[in-house]
């Protein structure tokens, strides 16, 4: 059996129990609290010396590491993974999007303001947070005027990457309701058969 | 024939070069000159709206970007990218490390000090991005005490892309001789046959 270490919590850990519950993949959900520092145990650090989660191990005890990777592996043979060459690139184009231009922006500013409460000292930063975000948000709105999914016409991992942060970012300061495509994407991720909302488990 | 949107300045671009000359692909050299800002043209904008070099037009004309998406599209079926499932999601793992938890951090910093001159204004960002670039290498070279490269044992786009920002990384205020495994792994990288240097072509 698979076996999870993440936090509900962090939308990067939302992703692989959001495509387990699609797949139907059974698994063990390790809680691993990051607010407590939890990741950067000795213990854990053997598992991922990069201390962050999530990590997966593998049924055959083997570990991965990275969020996109792990729902690459997870997802190969299944429709979520497309098999055609240029398809599959384009899934991993947007989940390199994702983890450059769109996590770095919105979850940091969700994590100031939604789990350190935007402290003073750290106001600044979640200010500065906001362009890129909006940027890539509108980058995202544009893309879906034209298409229901990012890639393809059915969802794939690129979509599971893209809304676990993008369906919070109310919470890191960003007005979705500027962003009508992404909406109405949003809520059709949610209407697919195993979808489980975000949240502490 | 393929054609490369992207300026020899960028690490990022050079990762295409590499694996580019490595595989023996005939390619056009597109020019973008991003210091003048021509990635953000209307023109530009059309082939990558996230304004960002490199971009790839595939020979039938479809475009491609992300530098590490357009590495594995280009090694499909090549010996850089494992067909092992494990394997390729390891290369995975490690080309998003390359992305979140070391480019922002030593490309970040070499542009700051390389390009811009290290102008006073923005001396204290390229302090602060010194821990984290030095926590991805004493985590590459922790790596590579154990492996000849990262993953498997023969070079993969997972080198390539690590490859690219590591190798000037001193230019970016890092230095290299802490991490002799990390220098080691450098020089095998330099005596692949095809091997080419970075810089503006």
């Amino acid at each position: 059996m698979y076996r999870v270490f993440g936090d509900g919590l962090s939308g990067n850990c939302y992703k692989i129990r959001l495509l387990m519950t699609f797949l139907d993949i059974r698994h063990e959900w390790v809680h691993v609290d990051i607010l407590a520092g939890a990741s950067h145990s000795d213990e854990f650090k053997r598992m991922n010396p990069n201390t962050r989660v999530p990590v997966v191990q593998l049924p055959d005890g083997h570990f991965l590491w990275e969020s996109n990777a792990i729902l690459n592996y997870l997802a190969e043979g299944t429709a979520f993974l497309p098999s055609d060459r240029y398809l599959r690139a384009q899934v991993l184009q947007w989940q390199f999007f994702e983890q450059y231009s769109h996590e770095p922006y919105i979850a940091t500013a969700r994590y100031i303001n939604k789990y350190l409460g935007l402290p003073k000292e750290r106001e600044e930063e979640y200010r500065a947070k906001q362009p890129g975000g909006r940027k890539a948000l509108a980058l995202m709105d544009d893309h879906l005027e034209e298409q229901l999914f990012f890639v393809g016409a059915i969802p794939t991992i690129a979509d599971i990457s893209l809304y676990a942060y993008t369906h919070v970012a109310g919470e890191g300061g960003f007005d979705l309701s500027n962003y009508p495509n992404i909406l109405k994407w949003c809520r059709q991720i949610e209407q697919l058969p195993g979808y489980v909302g975000m949240g502490r488990l």
